[in-house]
């Protein structure tokens, strides 16, 4: 369930082609349809074959799965799914929905995929690494304690922590078992006074390891952390629940599967789109913030090297977007404390930057050249912070039109980022301001505005956004990171996006309504914009200066001084 | 459930004290508790007295109603509710939350308020009044069709009619039931081949009604009308669902009452947001929008009288907050085809006018001057269209201090009159546009940014809104009215909004992304605003050009030629 799989669970790969980080395939005895959002639309359709129906979510005529399913169903259906890779919340809505239309959902025991995927590989199991106070800036004790005092607050006795990046941020671990996302296949369970961690193989045999989790030390018993393999959670979680007197609650994200939700009994359910480590996670401490600024010196310095070689090497002709990415990771891996790419290296050139998420591959690979527009969206972990950033260049002259639309793009990435609003704004009230200045001309982009970015950890994280949907995210606090990157896309033509990694800071403001205070951003990322993409005349003067120095002059020094 | 409502069923200003148009009341063995929105937060906590905790909704520390209950409620409690007056998505989200706490939430069949209220009021049954094609542009056996095509779409056998303003707009009829809302108390039943309609006293003996609903004419039969007593909806309803097949379904509004929506059995219930009607209504046709457009030149014509009037008498000293309404209400109504206001008008000068929906009463009634801010929030029902305007002015030397808000809230309310938005946009997007000025400057406003608008029907009408809760609002179509008012206000100083009726229509873009097409806002309102409380130079030049002449012209004549 979490974006970034093991090759493992990559069964909607396996059985459609799509592989998309986002996606749903349902596969009737007469049907197969695949349901996929805006980034995707372009890609889905050219890697699924003709016996697929692409569904396009977010449009208007689009079907949602249930309905679909209840118009092409033969009357009393079973509906089968594999009950630990579907949210409850999820299963709830279908369910519900096929109930009501005579049909019926059930738990399949084993994976319908999984039986007739003969070379499927293993699940990983890869060495963890042990993250210092230098860099997680508080213990796992006290991470422990503080969601104690949460649970205290909540009269919760138990809280189950299924999100991997919520299990390495709370024991300050991190593993490489999924590929960009630093973590290990792993499940907590805190009680008042235990800790279970229920993780596979010999992990728990590193002397670092044991020394970090103080798993050989003397210790107060409510410290101690009991290691219990990772296939035994279900029966564990059963076991508990058995022992639990009337009122007695577990905490449980509402976005966990359906098994472990049902291993809980309705009654002692307690259920929240985020957990207290989802948002503790979220607001950056001191030490994480650093650590997240360090990175993205460093992510600028690498990028900088990259475009200084590409504006030497793509005149020549022999650079394509593999070569390009590939570049991009040697130079920040030079960098220190380099551990990994965050995500696959979206490198695309002319028409393939109009496929959001496009990988480039041999078969699609593209030479750059003077003559189109190139988008690399790219990011990188170190052990002190993830990155992400997108860029949009060109190598020749890029036309009137090209400038114009990418000047768009930038005015509302601008206007995000210099966007000041009180606490308590839910980051989707910010998502207009990145879309205005191309509304007002007819334009769009089908993606949202935003995601929240963890500190080497996953690039996507919640529990905030900006984004036209109304998922139930948290507002935004002073220490949360998110992106902001509007795009612009011409099928078949080309793609512009412009993406930097921002800090939520207080802000000064003249007056203070209701004594709320107000929050705005402050980038961390510092690669720069290339100035020839920009046409000037299109911006306003304090938009001049938000590129010039961030906002923080008064007195622009004018077009000519931006960076180049 | 209307937002409206008759005396008779005022009963939680008759338990409370507290008037306002949104609140509820929650009586307990040992407390009370009022929820309200920011509109009427200072009201709320003039009216009721110290045994009430007045629940601020929208403020982080505020407790739902549900967790208050479980909070305060001794175990096993049983909480009663009037069935009629609940809506049943309501219902059930607060009985889920009881239940699940030990506790249960019942229908009361005898009102308890009823039960001690000694004096109350009679329903009222008042005339009704008929509206020909020229006003409504359709007749309504054209909207009886229209609807059972839709009901066909849906497959559905039935459609039940709950809200007064749906009713009166499906059959051209209005009413003087309620006041400012022209409607009266009725319900109705659309089958495939019948029409009810529940309607009380002898209204149906007006021959001028028979006709215009063809009572007496021989007629197809799908268009006979069976006129039922008001009372009988339940047990009718009832009936007809025990007649109904496996599958054949009843559509019903998710905001109807529990009491209805319990009278279809959960299989036969097809519930929505928002009705066909609700949609269809919203939509206005040419003839309402040509109506609109008549009722908003009178409306601005007696507003311009009242202006003068004001700069007039002021001066004097003679003006109240009270004589000022009655002024405007009688300039109103010597207008063509005047009826009645569309709400209580909203006359307040200085600390007054922080109470954001204040009706002045003679303990409150306040002298104009030529030292304070006056807010004049009115509207009125002509035959041929509702107003909805808010202007705020000053007789004398407003401070820099305020000018400087009223501009920030004039350019919030212009980035929405002009933004440029694609099809298929829901209007809480353009919600933050009114707000950008003001947070800027670490200001806000604590209500939502504009509502939908009836023709000569309700002055707050859905299912579209511009508003920062997310509520299940329908996208923005051409043809659809709503207002557009951001303001500011400060407790015991003063306060400020500025409010237009705009049209939702086509906008020319210079590009089409995905040829969805643009929408823009056209203001019906004409009334001018008040240039000696701009600081213009707050102002870009083109804000000028919209406050001169809707953005139309190119190139502004400067800020010497804004209206006054």
């Amino acid at each position: 369930m979490s974006e970034y799989i093991a090759p493992c669970d990559c069964r909607r790969a396996f059985i459609s082609g799509f592989d998309g980080s986002a996606g749903t395939a349902i596969i009737t005895e007469q049907k197969a349809a695949m349901w996929t959002d805006g980034r995707y639309f372009l890609q889905a359709a050219q890697q699924i074959d003709s016996n697929w129906t692409l569904m396009k979510m977010g449009l208007k005529d689009t079907p949602t799965q249930e309905d679909w399913l209840v118009s092409v169903l033969p009357e009393g259906s079973k509906v089968g799914v594999d009950p630990f890779i579907i949210p409850a919340d999820q299963w709830k809505r279908i369910s519900k929905a096929l109930k009501s239309a005579g049909h019926v959902l059930v738990p399949v025991k084993e994976n319908l995929i999984d039986a007739i995927w003969m070379d499927r590989p293993q699940r990983p199991c890869k060495p963890l690494m042990t993250l210092d106070l230098s860099y997680t800036g508080i213990g796992w004790k006290e991470k422990i304690a503080a969601l104690r005092a949460k649970m205290v607050e909540r009269k919760v006795l138990w809280l189950v922590v299924t999100a991997l990046d919520e299990v390495s941020w709370l024991f300050n671990l991190r593993g490489s078992d999924v590929e960009y996302n630093p973590v290990f296949f792993a499940y907590a369970v805190i009680g008042t006074d235990t800790i279970r961690l229920f993780i596979s193989g010999d992990r728990m045999a590193d002397p670092s390891t044991r020394e970090h989790l103080l798993l050989d030390s003397s210790l107060e018993a409510e410290f101690k952390i009991q290691v219990v393999p990772y296939e035994s959670v279900l029966m564990e979680l059963q076991a508990i629940c058995v022992g639990l007197s009337p009122k007695e609650k577990v905490w449980l994200s509402d976005k966990a599967s359906y098994a472990l939700t049902e291993a809980i009994p309705k009654a002692h359910r307690y259920l929240t789109p985020c957990t207290p480590i989802c948002i503790a996670k979220a607001v950056k401490n001191a030490a994480e913030t650093e650590g997240m600024r360090r990175a993205h010196i460093k992510d600028a310095v690498a990028l900088c090297e990259l475009f200084n070689w590409l504006e030497k090497e793509v005149p020549k002709g022999s650079v394509t977007e593999i070569s390009a990415a590939d570049k991009a990771e040697e130079f920040r891996s030079q960098q220190n404390d380099f551990v990994d790419l965050s995500f696959a290296t979206i490198s695309s050139t002319g028409p393939n930057g109009a496929i959001i998420h496009y990988k480039p591959v041999p078969e699609t690979n593209r030479a750059l050249s003077g003559n189109e527009i190139y988008l690399l969206d790219s990011g990188a972990q170190y052990k002190d912070g993830t990155t992400d950033v997108t860029r949009t260049m060109h190598f020749g002259t890029p036309s009137a039109y090209e400038k114009e639309c990418f000047t768009y793009v930038l005015k509302g990435h601008i206007a995000v980022s210099a966007a000041i609003f009180p606490n308590g704004t839910k980051g989707h009230l910010l998502d207009s301001f990145a879309r205005s200045a191309l509304w007002d001309c007819g334009l769009d982009y089908l993606h949202g505005t935003g995601h929240g970015v963890g500190c080497f950890l996953n690039v996507h994280e919640g529990p905030c956004g900006i984004s036209y949907k109304t998922f139930a995210d948290e507002p935004l606090e002073a220490g949360m990171i998110v992106s902001d990157e509007p795009g612009y896309y011409e099928d078949e033509s080309f793609g512009i996006r412009i993406e930097n990694v921002v800090l939520v800071i207080p802000a000064k403001t003249k007056y203070n309504f209701s004594n709320r205070g107000s929050l705005t951003f402050e980038p961390l990322t510092l690669v720069p914009i290339q100035t020839k993409m920009i046409s000037v005349p299109l911006l306003t003067q304090k938009e001049v200066r938000e590129v010039v120095d961030g906002g923080e002059q008064t007195h622009s020094e004018g077009p000519k001084d931006l960076v180049s």
